[in-house]
């Protein structure tokens, strides 16, 4: 028998309390604190990670910033540490704008620890309404007997609620609609093989892990029925950045005929970025690449590039849903 | 300064000597056994490798089983422990059956470890050649200021010679033709993290290390301009079985306009495979993914499918660079 009983973060007694995600499956612990530059530590490092989850974190972490009591400096100082601690996703930006909106609507002696703390909850809320809405409006849109493909981790490690893409899964799961689904393992951190596995596993959904090179070959024996995965940003033209291989996925099911799915918030849409070239990528080390290699792995002239996310053109796209319905390409998000 | 003084295998004294893979890069150290069961093992559990040194090793390893004295019985267990150690690489398979065609030939009293030995040079040698000319037919249809991207490994330390895609890299490098090369890391068992990044320091080739999924990206973007790539098994019609990944480089090339070819010496086209369909792809157990995680993963519900190799059809392949010449889709090998 499997159980959810897990959550990727909450705010209880003014601290966060969320699980340390770099060290599932084997380890399920909970880092507890009330300090801003942890919360963007965790967030840097990937303790806390997904982008609506980013955002929540975000925005909690700023209201921190100002448990003790309030002042602007620390204030100002807290959002661009925040702000400075991953560039791709677009909900980190998005929630802590909405915090400084906030802050400067209020007048002075309204700016307070309470004040703050009740919109990132407002936040953290919403993006729990908006996973029922957009899993509700995806399961709806796929066929029974699903068999389905997804990309790194969309579920409630990454979101403030039930997930994104996994969301979307789960409920058509509940609806009898789902199969099985296959995972990539998504190198080079494995958060499918991590993560998604972990996710899968705790919500009784049959699943089986695989390399991102063996979705190809399933992509081109029609062995799955559509791809679904979540998104960082998304242009105004539909473009989407996503974890990187999301683009060679949408590239493989048009070349086989395979329906790819982006399911995320309508807050991830950012209608500043007209198209691809807007959406900055995010490169990480490429020491991230032998992290998980033998110790004594000692080739010193070991070069890597690496980098976190891909985009994938609106074309390749056959439906973004969001919690405001499906959109389909070409797409208008006015 | 940069050697390759390094080898794969070698036949010295009545002993085959060769690099354990599996503990490269960090360790080289090499195996020296008389034995065919230790052989067949090592192939068994990759410290033994690629398709054409496969084959090489298999005819060592079949010319040892009559070391002590010419047993008919013990030379036909030798062929069957050997033929069953990997189904995909045809390369195996022509070596032992050229093995046992020549104990067919000789009459009785010419059984003798001497003879089979020469047979197994024979073969080791006619390798390096095939290498040498694979090289040289490569290098000649590539570009000045090339940007290759490979996957998996194709060098020293996967022929009998210096290698196939690799020999075609290394011989245009020489030639000043090289201006950098891209290895897949070749999940899971990061063949081209550890053997390739090996290999092409070793030579003193610019190169970088990246994921499958970054292949995608590279390509799109027009950062490379051809994909090489060696091949376990070609089949008459030009359907290519080549270590999983390689058919989704295939379908980002042929999707972006950038070159694919396939380099191997013609033993690996298998006239008697008619097409893809033909082909056994070998599936290796699903914990393999799992190797380099971290020991404490205990996820006891993974579950995971992990194909070793896949096929290329033959309209994705621009041209088979073999020791015969290039020949270009659509092909005909007779």
């Amino acid at each position: 028998m499997t159980s959810d009983n897990y959550f990727s973060l909450k705010f209880e007694s003014g601290y966060l309390v969320y699980l340390d995600q770099t060290r599932l499956p084997s380890i399920e612990s909970y880092i507890t604190t009330d300090d801003y530059k942890r919360v963007a530590e965790s967030i840097k490092c990937l303790e806390i990670r997904g982008a609506p989850l980013i955002g929540i974190a975000a925005a909690y972490a700023l209201a921190l910033s100002q448990k003790e009591a309030y002042c602007e400096d620390v204030f100002n100082e807290a959002f661009s540490v925040l702000a400075s601690t991953r560039p791709t996703a677009v909900n980190l930006f998005v929630a802590l704008n909405r915090m400084k909106s906030l802050h400067d609507r209020l007048p002075e002696k309204d700016r307070n620890f309470g004040n703050f703390c009740r919109e990132a909850m407002s936040i953290h809320r919403e993006d729990e309404l908006m996973c029922e809405a957009i899993a509700q409006n995806g399961a709806d849109i796929l066929p029974d007997d699903c068999t389905i493909l997804t990309h790194c981790n969309t579920g409630k490690l990454a979101t403030g609620g039930i997930g994104t893409a996994f969301g979307v899964i789960r409920r058509a799961f509940e609806q009898g609609k789902i199969k099985k689904v296959y995972a990539d393992e998504t190198r080079p951190l494995f958060q499918g093989l991590r993560l998604t596995s972990f996710e899968l596993h705790k919500t009784g959904i049959p699943y089986t892990i695989i390399t991102e090179s063996t979705a190809g070959v399933l992509i081109r024996d029609k062995k799955i029925n559509a791809v679904i995965t979540g998104a960082d940003r998304i242009a105004r033209n539909g473009d989407a950045a996503n974890k990187l291989g999301t683009f060679t996925l949408s590239v493989l099911c048009k070349h086989h005929g395979i329906p790819f799915f982006i399911a995320a918030p309508s807050t991830t849409i950012d209608l500043e970025a007209k198209a691809f070239s807007d959406i900055p990528i995010e490169e990480r080390k490429g020491d991230e690449l032998l992290r998980y290699l033998d110790k004594t792995y000692s080739n010193q002239h070991f070069e890597a590039y690496n980098p976190s996310f891909d985009v994938t053109p609106a074309e390749n796209i056959d439906g973004i849903i969001t919690e405001k319905g499906v959109f389909r390409y070409p797409f208008s998000f006015k």
